[in-house]
Order: C-alpha cells, then structure tokens, then sequence
C-alpha cells in the first residue's frame, strides 16, 4: 500500500508542494485509523528514545544512580544543545564520575541559538555535550555501568544495544527486520509503523503502580510531558506541543519525519513517518492528528505555528498556507 | 499522471527516505525525455531569474546602464549574501544612484557563513543588500529606471512585471495559470514544467549573434556559466556543479525543489520540480540527469556531495547513500 498525501503548501491559490506518509492510532484494541501502509518498515530514529531509556528505569539502573524525573526526560531528548541542556548532561556525567570523552554520540554546533552564538563569537568549539542526543547517552552510560559492559556502548553487539534491542521488539511486538547506524553513532533499530504505534500505546495504557515494566513506562511519558523544555527547546514543536497539552501528552520527533504520540488518558498511541523525510511535515501532521484526537486545541497560538498559520516571506507578506490533504486528520 | 520516484536515501541496507517529482528534457524537436507528469503546473520559483533578467538585457537598459556580464550572472542569483554578494549589490546600486532602501526584496540573515558570523558577533543586523535575491532586485530597479515606472516594483500589476510575465509566456510557451508571491515579494508565474523545460532550451539554442532576445538570452547563459561563485556561493551546488562542467552549462535552483540546466552545446533544456519541495532531492536529480546527459563527469569529486558519497554521521561513520529510484536517471 502506497503512502497517503497529508500535508500540503499552497501558493497563490494553488498547490505547490505535498507530503505523503503513513499513520496509525493504536487504542487498547488495536488500529483504530491509519492512513498510507500500517505495515510500512521505517526507521523510527529519535522517536523511539524513551523506549530506549525503558531498559535504564526498568532494570533499577536509574534508581540506583538517584536519577530524577528531569533527567528522565533529559534521557528521551533531542534537544537544542542550549545552556540548560549542555549543563544537564555535564552534571548528569559527574554524578557518574565520569567525562565527555566518555560520550559516542560525535560532536556537532548546538541548535540553539544563543549557545551557538556565544560558541561562534567566542571562538570555542562545541562538545558532546551540545549533541542533541547526549541525554540519551548518559543514559546509555548510566545502564552500561549497571550493566558492566565495555566502553563502546554503541556498537550492536555490545549487551547495552541488545538489551535495548530486546526490549525494542518486546514493545513493538516486531521482529526487527535490521538496523541503521544513527546521526549519533548508536543503532537504530527498524519496525512497522504500527509496531511503533503499538508501542506507544503501551506506553500510554501503563499503569503507574502496575509491572515492573508499566511503571517503568508510565514513568518516562509522564517525566517527557512534565519537562518538555528537556526533551527539546523553546520553540520547538515537541516542547510546544507538550506545553500547550498541559502535561497530559507525551510527543516526540524523531529524524526523518517520524513522530510519535503517547495519550494516556485515552490510552493511545500515534506513529507517522512522512516517506520524504520533511520535518515541517510531520510537524504538522502530528499536530493534525493530536487536534483530531481531541487532545490539542486547535485555537492553541502554537498550533498557527506548525498547522494552520499563513505561510510568509521576508517582509511579513502572507504568501500562502499549509492544508491537510483529502482524507487526512 | 503522478510523479515518478526519484531520488531514494538508504540507510542500514534499507529504504528509509524517498523523494517522487516531474522532470522533462527539452530538445530542438520537443520532449526527449520526460519522468512523472510534463505537464505538471509549479512554481518554478529562483529557477527562473534569468527568464526575470532577460528583459532587463532585450530592452538594451543592461547596456545602457553599462553592466559587467558578471553584474548580470548577479543578476540571476540567489546568493549567499557573501561580502562579494554584499559588495556587488552596494556597488550596483550605487551606480544607479539609488539606495538599499529601494529595494522591496526584504531582510534574512545571509546564508554565507563567514558573513553570517560577522554580523552576529559585531551585533550588527543585516540588511536587503545580503538578502539571496537582491541582484535580481538590482536588476529589476536597473529596468525599472528604463521603463520608468513607480518605486513599488514588485506589485504584480506595475509595468515591470507585467512586462517579465509578457517575456515569461513567451518563452515557456505556456499562458501562465495564475501567480504566488515569492520569498522576495515578487510575483512569481505559475507554469507546467513542460513550460519551464522549453524556455531553457530556447536560452540552449539561442544564437550569440542572433536575434534581440537570443543574444540576450545567450549573454545571460555564458554570464551564469562564466561566474559561478556569483549565482550562489562556494560549496553550493549551482556553484560547484558549474565550476565542475567548465563553464559549458548553466544551472539554477529554485525554492521547494525546482532545478533547471542550460545545455548550450546540446541545445537542450532541462527542468524538474520534486513534488515534496526538498532541496537534496533536487540537486540529486539533477545531478543525475547531467551526468545522464553527458555534461558531467560522474567521477568529478563535486558529484560526491550531492548525489554518489555515503552519507555519514556526526563521527564520519558512513551510515548510508543515496541511490537512484528505479527507472530514473
């Protein structure tokens, strides 16, 4: 089955450019609606990172390392590289007694603006800690110390991956058909849109006094939704986003143009991947499906940002506008 | 008919990412060869500076006005706003005598990164001077002052427009459906790639010492080919991509994904849109249907960056590639 078009960019009244994809919303009895293939493979890159720090809560690794619920979400972020974010992964580090260089996730400039800037005009270099993935790397270290693997946690044998790999497939109920090496060296593990919908919905249905598992999982959604300014800036569309459900929604982007959702209160999970990899385009048309499923506002002045806002140019003319295709949200 | 898939992103041995749209090869006898829907209506966009600048050069206002064929490869840019770029349209208008105020192009942070640190560790803004069309501005102004019209250049009913969109339908044969506002407030005219295709292979085919509008069209072609670093930049692929085929082609990019190449020597046109408005994918494609054509050294390290080098991550370890969708190319 062939991807559905979802989002498209008009122009003086006439289509200019448009997105397929696929979708599924998973409920606590199943598909409850998808558009495109269900059962497309896709890569769900940094979409999945809570389901990669379950390892590290369910195992007691993060108790035993007296982890927050800040750093938590700090585990499940692709963030910005920003002050805050920069000075969460150093601390997080020290508490564990260990460096930077102990870091595999590579080194890119931060996203953030006023940290780029003050790195540029001062003449300093970044370091892994700006790498939007270094939460999730202390992460890793922090269950790798639990687990007494060797230093090169990224590779795909080593016992950190497959035990992540393990639970990866436990959650999506998929056998992985491969993986890919990820922006930040470690493995990316592939499956089903619904495999990951799926998933979600576990995450969203966890009871929090319930298995070691559901509390493990109810633990990260609620810690992404209370702190979305760890999981990835101000401005950016999973912060927003979780800033204007108050909490009650868990969302996260990953590479791409996948995206997912975690409602608990309804129980439900959302994936979508937009097969050309444009991110404005899953922007939003997760917001379309999160206004749809009742949980977003449509009036909520952050939705002008990644919806329904007019599109304009440098000179604040308005010079057309986002629309979801036929039959999509 | 639908648009055929192009250009695909791979990564662990999978298909992870791909991009569809609609390419035509223009020759002297018509369509040679053609890939999703010909007749497909776009916005070609930045593609089409040189078609803006041709009446700047037919009505004999360029020689007039005395311009280098430099100033009209500048003419056709959308530039990094580099200080050559900075410079050159200072200097432009100085020689009108007229100021950066009378541009109408508006203000974006230049792309150039040596100018963009400049102007944010001296805390100084930028202004329409950097901004990518501010040649084409010049040139528009160069016009207007022949044609006499009022400072509000870029309205779509002003003398100035309506004279490009007189040319424009001229040369793409096409009556051009409708307009959108560009980035740069200027309208920009709607056609079918098809359309787009024939008008470059009429600049193909245009005799330096024929008619009025072929040598003007002959100039604006020998000028983009002769001075490649002021359409767009070092490293970009106008840029690099011209640089590599030696002066013998000329090619321009244009927002959400179009591309167009000038193929004197040939006689051809070429002109492709992807439908999703991604910028790797065009210069991907297009990148292909040169070497397809024979006017680019698929072996020539340029062709590296944007079509046949593994993609890498953050630590230089090769996480993918680009491949060919099958059938195209």
């Amino acid at each position: 089955m062939t991807a559905a078009p979802m989002i498209e960019f008009w122009r003086g009244g006439m289509l200019e450019s448009f997105h397929s994809g696929h979708a599924v919303v998973f409920g606590p009895d199943g598909i409850e609606a998808a558009w495109g293939d269900p059962e497309a493979v896709i890569f769900p890159r940094s979409s999945v990172k809570m389901i990669q720090a379950l390892p590290l809560v369910e195992s007691g690794a993060a108790d035993a390392a007296g982890l927050s619920e800040r750093q938590l979400a700090f585990a499940c972020a692709s963030h910005s590289g920003a002050a805050l974010h920069r000075d969460a992964a150093a601390e997080w580090l020290s508490g564990l007694g260990m460096h930077e260089e102990d870091l595999r996730c590579g080194v890119h400039m931060p996203w953030d603006a006023e940290e780029k800037t003050r790195l540029v005009c001062s003449h300093e270099a970044p370091c892994q800690l700006h790498n939007n993935c270094s939460g999730k790397h202390v992460g890793f270290l922090t269950l790798n110390r639990h687990l007494r693997g060797g230093s090169e946690y990224v590779e795909v044998t080593h016992p950190l991956q497959q035990t992540i790999k393990t639970v990866f497939e436990e959650v999506t109920d998929v056998t992985s058909p491969g993986f890919g090496i990820d922006g930040c060296s470690a493995p990316n593990f592939a499956t089903t849109v619904t495999g990951l919908a799926r998933a979600m919905q576990l995450f969203a249905a966890a009871n929090p006094e319930g298995s070691t598992r559901e509390r493990a999982a109810a633990r990260l959604t609620q810690a992404m939704a209370t702190f979305p300014e760890m999981v990835a800036n101000d401005g950016r569309a999973c912060t927003e986003l979780m800033r204007a459900m108050g909490g009650k929604v868990a969302v996260k982007t990953g590479a791409e143009a996948v995206y997912i959702a975690i409602l608990p209160e309804q129980k439900r999970g959302i994936a979508l991947k937009i097969v050309d990899g444009a991110t404005r385009a899953a922007e939003a048309a997760i917001t379309a499906l999160l206004i749809r499923q009742g949980v977003l506002d449509r009036n909520h002045p952050t939705v002008e940002t990644w919806l329904t806002g007019a599109q304009k140019n440098w000179r604040g003319i308005v010079t057309g506008e986002i629309r979801l295709a036929p039959g999509f949200g």
